[in-house]
């Protein structure tokens, strides 16, 4: 593992470098790509970004005014890319065990480069890409500074996740002095919906149930639904938190179905109620506040088994 | 007009301070309140705080370890408070004409106070209660950052308005830095939904009709929702925003039923859409990205003659 000092050092040196971003790339990878690239270009060397899948057209700003480049690098680097194996194909295919430089902050990274670049205490990888600027003495221009504020922003959940470090509000506080229009960045990055993922959320509020007085709800997305909406993977994130942040529900379950049929069951909990204690009775497990399982049974049953665990465990505690 | 160091001044000569809260008091009135009273309690003053309207139970929080006290104030201070009828009744007959100081973001502040302590530039008034406590050399515990991180918060959207600066950001930072539960505060004030909130989401989600190819969306808040629903007004807080969040869409409309079934609609409009053009075919009016107007009709007829004016002003512009 290197430092920040080392990892610019190691970049200074370079003068084409590739920037490979992860699989089913988000916010945070593909700021750090666009942010970097643009960083290398103004200190004269030649820099380009791979990543295995296309990059959807929320992302299209993060590459305006940043044409490709063809050249055979002398630096490989790879940015919040924890496992080889999410470079994804084709990219892993090319490059897997040719990576020269990681630049990350999972904790779970598997330091398959030769040099790794690590901060997990980093809300984004981006934080650490502003470092690394910083330390190559690149100016911080708005078209800097609008890919970074992008992974901060979309790897915290608009500052409402429980990285957030005093350090992720100082970096943003100076990239918005940059002069960037982070309210719009904001707004497509968490206030533009699908029409697929409007009508999966309405679908989903259609399923709505609820148990013991309230304290219990539950949701059903079933492969049916995601066929009518025509929902991608994408559409579906986050659903799962929706009966858990009804006012007065302790107990969230999610019931979603699995292609063979089974029923995969998220559950997500506050105080008294522990997910991972009634998980743990069909094999299942995980945290306290978030856990899950698979019941292999037809929904109306699944959902009483589950409903049934769920008051029996909290019957005493409440 | 008085800087933060007079009014600074003024708090530290007092001994015995009443804070008002405006009527429908929102996190930043009551987290104003909240930080100031235990900065000045801290400091050995009396301080106590009222507001007109009973506070929810969302905000419970800032008054944890807070007790009630009854004086005679030889200081009476608005936070967050721009028009001497925002105290509503009953405090606006008891300190009406009697305000010491008021301390506020709004840039339509009345001036209604003998001395006012204004910065429109603040995103919220807790970051001017924020430079006060830093004035009177009060140190921000985590029980003071808490209130503030909540009016700033809640002000922004979490960081999502135009309002916020870097200077939102660098307030955050240091009161973050205190060791508060700002994730727990986020949840609480942006991720927790009533029942009849849902609801009224699952109905309105149920009303959306599509037009112009996708580029117009429609919704509809009729009576009979509100009231099935069990909906109240704050319930019904930016369920207007939604069409106009959907991908590709340009104008969104909402239609909504008022008491003497007059439909109300509100238009949210993207460039090349200019909102306020659109209502004032009706006699309504508002600016560029949202305006409204009403329509005394029913409402297939409302609908469809807003939507025939919506057709007639994108034709020649998409």
């Amino acid at each position: 593992m290197i430092g920040v000092e080392e990892a610019a050092a190691r970049l200074r040196k370079a003068e084409r470098v590739l920037i490979l971003s992860h699989q089913f790339p988000d916010g945070d990878t593909l700021g750090c790509a666009s942010a970097l690239c643009r960083g290398l270009r103004r200190m004269g060397k030649r820099a380009a970004i791979r990543c295995s899948d296309q990059i959807g057209p929320k992302y299209d700003f993060l590459f305006r005014g940043l044409p490709d480049d063809e050249f055979e690098p002398d630096l490989v680097a790879a940015v919040d890319i924890a496992d080889e194996k999410l470079l994804g194909e084709p990219l892993e295919s090319e490059w897997g065990g040719k990576i020269d430089l990681c630049i990350d902050h999972h904790p779970s990274n598997t330091l398959y480069a030769a040099e790794t670049c690590l901060n997990p205490k980093a809300a984004a990888t981006c934080e650490i890409i502003f470092d690394l600027l910083r330390e190559l003495k690149a100016e911080i221009t708005p078209d800097i500074a609008a890919p970074l504020y992008t992974g901060i922003t979309t790897d915290t959940g608009c500052f409402k996740y429980i990285n957030v470090t005093p350090r992720t509000y100082r970096i943003a506080a100076d990239l918005v002095e940059t002069g960037i229009d982070a309210p719009t960045i904001n707004r497509e990055m968490f206030d533009t919906k699908s029409r697929a993922r409007l009508d999966m959320e309405r679908r989903v509020l259609d399923s709505i149930g609820y148990d013991c007085g309230g304290r219990v709800a539950v949701i059903v997305i079933s492969r049916q639904m995601v066929r009518e909406s025509g929902a991608r993977e994408d559409d579906l994130d986050g659903l799962a938190t929706i009966p858990r942040g009804i006012e007065g529900v302790i107990v969230g379950v999610t019931l979603r179905e699995k292609e063979d049929g089974a029923w995969k069951v998220s559950l997500r909990a506050h105080d008294p109620a522990n997910a991972s204690e009634i998980c743990e009775k069909f094999g299942g497990g995980g945290h306290k506040g978030a856990a899950g399982c698979t019941l292999n049974l037809p929904l109306a049953e699944a959902k009483e088994q589950m409903l049934r665990a769920v008051r029996e465990y909290l019957k005493p505690r409440l």
